[in-house]
């Protein structure tokens, strides 16, 4: 086990980013289609072809899932994504026409300090998220970066440096499950300024430093005053959990919203009327089935495990931005 | 008054087609940012930025609603969109930065005869969407043509060339409404093979003909048999009504539903398993206030009856498209 998401077998992730705008994307592709359905509950959204996914809708199953920077300008990313698909004719087909579905959600790191050259002079330079969209699906592999990488590049929190998380788990049933998170939150993943994190008690190994939570609360009592990013905030975390379990679509909706709440026990505060916290669930169907009440519960359980010990990575392996204004990352504040 | 959407005040179309791949964008722009919310009754809906519109969500206002063809691919529209508007200074500001809330929805017209270079070379041609969206943008008046133009450019129906369409009229309570629509839809606007539209019942004057509805269904008894378009079906109608009475997002919400009724009764079958069809509605607030139950029931009743009747002057105002394959035109079937 990798301990990310590509231990789920079929499911490959490749990331791109654009150094000088500070911003990129990522990208998820399988082997074969998914059945895959969203929990959208951050308060302000940005996405794409993400409707198709409600359980009364009739597209089974979709191609990649797309996550990115850019806030609403970087929806072009699916674009980019889907032609390469469609080069290499992955997708549903219509009389020959192949039609990948690429659904893709955003976060805001349009103040993060990078160049962003879009804002400045509209439509002359366009936003670079078609071509990362693009290249991140070229890129797609088994082993990717965690960090300041793909939709992470250009993430923040309260007080630290974001990033791209995964992890990943097998469970009691045999299930493998994983999950993967662009940590952009209003909010912070660390109790108060302390090293340790919201995460803590999920955490397996070190994976993200191996200091535990806190025994006794009373030196972190400040961590419960409220600290959020200063408004405007750079706010989102959006994420996906993919299973190799066989799931429906309305299986996958359960697991989705299960899974948000990973997001609830790493990050405080989460789902902001600012957030636009999206969370996919796929299901690749290579084991047996997942869906009786008691298995989609642990599926649902170890979703929302992976997902929070994901949004621990993806801070725990980021690195700062380059600008005055930038967030230290975890390793600075604290030493590795 | 116009007869079109733009009679709304504050509310400006612009049309881009690509002659050679026949398809379109069509774009709806706003003097000042709108409350809008939307209802997506269609089985395979493709849409971007949509989430954000419902009642439950922070995002407040939009800036575009952009009705686009090529499927998925023309999910880049809104894109284009976004740039001409973020140059005009269009849009929500967040520490400086413009961001444009540009809505979208599309129909399937991958099949209608067009060279789609996009689908034979992918990556190297990109889909033409995101320049439509800029151009249509650039485009916008208050004056726009009717037929087979934008989003309508590549639409069919099962047995007529699709096309766009719009439609405005007053209420009793003195508000302006209007609907555009880009009919595509995968059953007939036509009852069986005759000249009378569905929606005759609600014609104004001669707008698509003058033929009414017909007096006897003796002779259209055939008109109830089920008549689709053959699989795989070019299907779906995507629309917007607007309104100068001021509504909350949840009365946009509302809006949104009873206009679908209006696809209802102009079109046979509609909001089917393959149909993507969704309906936009945005308030812009020019005059009083449109929320108390009686005057929303006339406004969701003007909004069905307007969007009815533009999906009829869709399909009378289109022309046929040039291919050996092509549906006739209304004109070319029954005359003018």
């Amino acid at each position: 086990m990798r301990n990310l998401i590509t231990d789920v077998p079929g499911v490959k992730v490749g990331n791109a980013h654009d150094v000088r705008a500070a911003t990129g994307v990522t990208v998820a592709v399988f082997a074969k289609s998914c059945v895959a359905s969203v929990a959208t509950l951050g308060g302000a959204p940005g996405d794409r072809a993400v409707t198709l996914l409600e359980p009364e809708m009739t597209c089974a199953v979709i191609d990649a899932v797309v996550l990115s920077g850019g806030s609403l300008y970087g929806l072009d990313a699916a674009g980019g994504v889907s032609a390469v698909l469609c080069a290499q004719g992955k997708g549903a087909t219509f009389g020959g026409i192949v039609l990948p579905v690429a659904v893709q959600a955003i976060l805001f790191d349009l103040m993060n300090g990078g160049e962003k050259d879009w804002l400045t002079k509209p439509v002359e330079h366009r936003p670079p998220y078609w071509d990362l969209g693009r290249d991140a699906t070229l890129a797609v592999g088994e082993d990717f970066a965690l960090g300041t990488v793909g939709a992470g590049y250009g993430g923040t929190t309260a007080n630290l440096k974001g990033g791209l998380g995964s992890a990943s788990q097998r469970t009691n049933s045999g299930f493998v499950i994983g999950a993967l998170a662009a940590v952009n939150a209003v909010g912070m993943a660390t109790v108060g300024n302390s090293k340790h994190f919201w995460a803590g008690p999920y955490e397996q190994g070190d994976e993200f430093g191996g200091h535990g939570f806190p025994a006794k609360n009373s030196s972190e009592a400040l961590a419960l005053r409220f600290k959020g990013q200063p408004a405007p905030a750079t706010a989102t975390t959006i994420a996906m959990v993919a299973t190799d379990a066989t799931l429906t679509k309305a299986e996958c909706k359960r697991l989705a919203i299960m899974a948000n709440d990973g997001l609830a026990r790493a990050l405080r505060p989460v789902h902001a009327p600012n957030d636009g916290d999206t969370v996919f669930a796929v299901s690749t169907g290579h084991a047996g089935l997942g869906g009786e009440p008691s298995i989609l519960t642990e599926l649902g359980a170890a979703a929302a495990d992976c997902l929070a010990r994901a949004v621990a990575r993806g801070i725990y392996e980021a690195t700062a931005l380059p600008y005055a204004t930038s967030l230290p990352d975890y390793r600075q504040r604290f030493g590795r």
